[in-house]
């Protein structure tokens, strides 16, 4: 997963400042590394390490960044890729026509077998980055008017993304044909802005225009927004971005993600009456759910769990030895809240169930009579090649384990999945979306 | 402000993983400076920068920090001292019976005229620090047993404190005679710990024993714990430490600061009702309090504002130019919740009244019919000089303005103050606090 | 101009401490950037940074830099290319058999040529390195064996180098057919090494074996040495890595550097007596020529300008204010040894003469009766093209003035160059040397 | 050892730059630490850090330490003393009267007796620098006039010391009674300037006005230069300061520390007389000692070792099994220019012998028929209490060995040390020096 976000402006003072704070409301989408790069008439800067955006950037390199167009990066490396510095996006490369920066969130699932072809004729890569096999591909097609040549190269590519190019006087941007990831578009003042979600516009003060269809390619010059090119197929957003992955803030395809999840949290208590004294959130992505569970239960909403905000990227692992001792560094029960009491804890999803556990343990060992588990999402049965880091499907405990044997397993006093239904009724109705690791049927197979 | 720590173990390897732990759950009490000093059979060694847990210390500086006895700080400047390294704690010095090392929270009061006799005398100072007074005293006393020459420094300092004193082969703590600072001691295996706020003995496992009493000042050894001097006034707690300034899943003498936070929201509707359609709270401090008013009134809670938590030290502020466009960088409004909707705002505190104007009106813009505000503390009309980094009072809002004059100010529907007696009640009955900064009646005043 | 060097082993451990002392021995080659690239069984591993090797590398990175074969880089950017870091070598690729890492001294004169067809079939680039455009050069020939394919490409490339590419499992080195550049082949144990000087080896501890031929390319894998290529033209050694580039302890093509200076030094006086005091060279550069022309004029050598060694990269250069008070920063005149006397001041070149007259004005300020400044080279009148980074034409000083003048400008009272065939004489006669700054004729021309 | 500079001005622009440019001159004098403190208007801001002056200044400190008075220095810290941060100096703190900055070269040899006093009555200890006493001695006199207060804390001191003080409006500069560390003074336009040594004045084109007298006081304020205290004892200046320890274009007690290791070089051939091809110096110290033997004798000058100039504080040591390959990281002997030659091999001392085995080694080696090693100081015997870094007596290993055995320990063919006459005549003639080290007769006994 990545948040992507691109600026054109008419002048020179601001895009960088808007990429800055447009990728701190993004940060969420990604935390192993962080970029810009800016065009100033042509000539292209950029700065991309591993980090997050406070790591990054500082006062000098956002003066650095001049231009009047520029495009950003935050990544989330899967456990598969190589978290090098080489990997940081966006690519910049020169090519016949100047120069390229390129920077995706998603999965090209013919990446593979198009770079196979391409060191068949003799290219060379300097990266894992599917943006360089994109790169390429645009390259090759350099006679052809700019509009065309990319066009031509998002037709080759199969898969998930939300696509930015920047040439040196307009920015490209493109969404898959499924529209399985979010893109879309914002305006502030004259200037156009392109974001994987709507929380950057708001970041910047910028306003929400629509979001870019599934399929079609949209070039931002100084003529303003244009469409180049449509190839809608069956729209299916990945649910797991209204599930867990964007910003509650967020509206993606008209839906808030937000209502959605507060949504899912009614459905989950309408699906299953449980009686209770409070409802608790597991901090943060179980929160809104618990929310909407307390309203529509009636039970009263509480915090039964706090967690230190502090704890960073370079924190020191506790050891075994510390481990065992009980240690509640992140999380840590409200004993005096939870005590004697039975609750429902609501929680986004279970994926391989180590977390949920020691939440419960946690909260038995502070008193807890009884806990609850609700999950607002159904059980996670495969693992996706689209773009969202799941575990294969062994370390997935849904695959191997009953609903019976995982509510032991986790030492819960009982547990219970929202259904399939139910959670896309609470995401505004099947108009279409990836439920891939739900039901094993995506809309883009694996190469 | 700041949070003090200190462990006293049979071993030398657990020490340092502690603090470092401990520094993390009270982390919350100040970012300014952290430190460490660890004892190790009379070498002392320590580290200390300004900066968080997390700038200060890595694995490296974690395992060179061995020994049995170890202290911590992380420091919370006020904006009117320097925020220099050289008064980043804890104090080490050498005297006559070899090293000490001294940390401290709180505000000594005769800290100038006592600097001012010594420097008669011809001492020399080399920091802006309470402690290198306190380290002075104690060398005065040289020619007395150890815990006597402590015991005789304590009784020359008035004021505000929670004070943690490491020598080669103790911890000596001492709390203020009114126990204005909160300070606990816990246990852990064999080992004992001096903290701040008991949330620190959570995060390592360790077990809450009781707190240290007003005045009195214990020492930690070889053979346990010992109270070695008693003197109690009327206990004061600070009770801006229930209000805002502990950790909600801290206990500090016997009351729930979760609950304080809690029954203060329940207690703000009870003083005046109000009808509206959702209840939100101030985002971090005033969620607890817009819990409870939710309860007690049967409004539903929802969040109603979103915080972006990747917004740290090194953050960039926009320019005036980039503010004025409306941006939302650390908070944004979660428009879908709130359009057309009456709300119940609830936060903790006004003090200067800017942070909850900007609130209410992005509220506003975001579609909210009605801004309702509840605040959980009387209004602030007193400077603090007992350690909590208030404004002086021409800039406290509440000193020049009447409540309608703020109503108006902020831009708010209606605005109410919980009652000092409700405040005190919601605190668990007033058997003692200092509400200095409410009424202005401090237990130990300014010389 | 840079310092390439590479080590294959048969073993494991060797390798990174290796290249790390062999680039500090060949550090004077080139301070802008360091890297090295360790091949482990296939896996690619490297660290590439602006800064010297002591900025780039520490204890933890050569550490980590395992492997039995490793290459690495020196990097002295002309003033006309990007300092970037982007720039930094070795260059790492893929292409269809695997992973390689290349490294090269020189100039590449149709480089743009070959980079500009490469564009026309559609490939990107995404450095301005020479090497991009060799790794394509290998990667275009995959089909053949790596060997050839490495010998094709070599066979496209026009200029003066010293290259050396690693692969997974051997070392290919190639000098330019003039043999303009240095590359020496030496060994140590088992394992062979190449690098730019023999001072490499004389650092490790390894024996010199011979220099690569002009036109050569040889093969080190684990079957030892071998030539795979020859195609000799007539040999040119660039002759300024004897007057200037090398280090004095370095033998190149059998010439000793040292004795090439010396011998420059004896016939400079030679070649005009002149009566003095004392001579002296200018540091560093000038030390051995001053040396022999004492030697031949039995006029007592003397040390009379101290330079301070502490002066590093991040020096912050003094203000005009500041220097037209006439400060001593990096060297200073030994006032004592040079009141009252007439010098013999040896220098190695004039390029733009403004060291010189710096240089002769602090002399006579310390007192100096006479400056007779006396060069080892004679005047410099042409750029050059192929990997010297001096100034275009019209800032070299002797293209613009004559002798007498220069005498004038650069406020000496007499000036001297050697001749050019003296020169050649020195260095061990004429069996070939690139001249073309002195005399224009380059054996290879711009394109 | 430690390089000290201070320097009055009227106005606020220069004296950080000049006490910069003034602290790379005099780095030769310690490596550990560099620090500087500057006086704005009463108000105090300093720097100090490990490491060098390049380690620790940037353009942004330099342009921070802004103020009309500074002091400066660099650190040589003894290998017994700790290298930590805390003992960076200059020591700066607040007493009855301000505001104190204190820095110093050498050794106060009653540095512990008056630290026990003053424990005795209560002090405590930060670090563990002469400077804390003499502050506090200062600070105990607070009721006389300053200068007065000063000249009392100097008479209470005894040892060898350079002694700068910085006050909130003026300096006052202290040599030792017997003149042993060497301090002089400088001008530039208005500007006074107090420096370690003269290298310091030439770097920031100042004027040499005299040296501080041995037992002089002296104050710069707005009125100018004056004397405040006179007590000179017999002059007794370190004569290693005139073979090792200062730079040569340094003028010492009005010796030229040059003309001294030149004269002593001569005098070494005069009292034994030596057949041989060439004289070579160590680098760097018996550089010039060799220019001298080789005028004297006839036999040429020669270079004979490389010293690699970029080895750095950071530099990875090589490993046992590296080592015993012969690498020559550091010093590299030049074969073409030694090989079958008769050597005179010049060094400034022998101290543990050690590095001198290995040269001679590294000679042989490559190739020279004979090492006759030549020494322009006569055997270390004792160790030094007064500044200089001597191992103890057990390490010095003419206190173990005649030179007939250090002959043979150190494969020599011939081995001779100056006589000590002879080294005084070569400094001058005996107008006094402290020549402990050689003779065991230190001018100031330890306590």
């Amino acid at each position: 997963m990545s948040g992507v976000i691109g600026v054109f402006s008419k002048d020179n003072n601001h895009v960088s400042p808007r990429i800055y704070f447009g990728l701190y409301a993004l940060q969420h989408r990604g935390h192993v590394s962080t970029g810009m790069a800016v065009n100033n008439n042509g000539f292209v800067d950029y700065i991309k390490e591993l980090g997050t955006v406070h790591d990054v950037f500082n006062n000098d390199s956002i003066n650095r960044l001049r231009g009047n167009i520029a495009i950003g990066h935050v990544r989330y490396a899967s456990t598969f890729e190589a978290k090098d510095k080489v990997n940081a996006s966006p690519l910049v490369v020169g090519y016949k026509k100047g120069a390229l920066a390129i920077t995706l969130d998603g999965s090209i699932v013919n990446f593979l077998k198009i770079k196979d072809e391409m060191e068949d004729s003799g290219s060379i890569f300097q990266t894992d980055l599917d943006t360089e096999v994109i790169a390429n591909l645009i390259a090759r097609y350099h006679k052809d008017e700019l509009n065309d040549a990319i066009v031509k190269a998002v037709g080759e590519i199969r898969g998930s993304y939300a696509l930015i190019v920047m040439t040196n006087d307009r920015i490209v941007a493109a969404r898959d044909t499924h529209g399985i990831k979010p893109l879309s578009i914002g305006k502030i003042g004259e200037d156009y802005i392109i974001a994987s979600e709507t929380c950057a516009f708001d970041t910047i003060g910028a306003e929400f225009i629509r979001d870019v269809n599934p399929g079609e390619v949209v070039v931002i010059d100084k003529d303003g927004l244009k469409t180049i090119h449509e190839s809608p197929k069956k729209r299916s957003l990945c649910i797991f971005e209204l599930i867990y992955l964007a910003r509650p803030d967020s509206i993606i395809d008209d839906r808030s993600v937000y209502l959605a999840r507060f949504e899912a949290g009614k459905q989950l208590y309408r699906e299953l009456d449980t009686k209770a004294d409070i409802v608790i959130g597991a901090p943060d992505s179980g929160i809104v759910a618990a929310i909407g569970y307390a309203e529509a239960s009636g039970i009263p909403y509480a915090e039964g769990i706090i967690k230190n905000r502090y704890i960073g990227r370079t924190f020191i692992e506790p050891t075994q030895e510390i481990r065992e001792q009980g240690v509640r560094i992140k999380l840590n029960a409200l004993k005096e809240n939870i005590k004697g009491k039975s609750l429902v804890l609501v929680d986004d999803s279970i994926v391989r169930g180590t977390t949920i556990k020691r939440t419960v343990d946690m909260l038995k060992k502070a008193g807890a009579k009884e806990v609850h588990v609700r999950i607002s999402s159904p059980p996670v049965l495969h693992s996706c090649h689209l773009g969202v880091d799941t575990p294969s499907e062994e370390h997935l405990i849904s695959s191997y384990m009953s609903v019976d044997e995982i509510t032991k397993e986790i030492g819960a006093d009982s547990l219970y999945f929202i259904s399939l239904p139910g959670l896309v009724k609470a995401c505004g109705g099947d108009n279409g979306f990836c439920k891939g690791c739900f039901n094993g049927d995506y809309p883009v197979m694996k190469e």
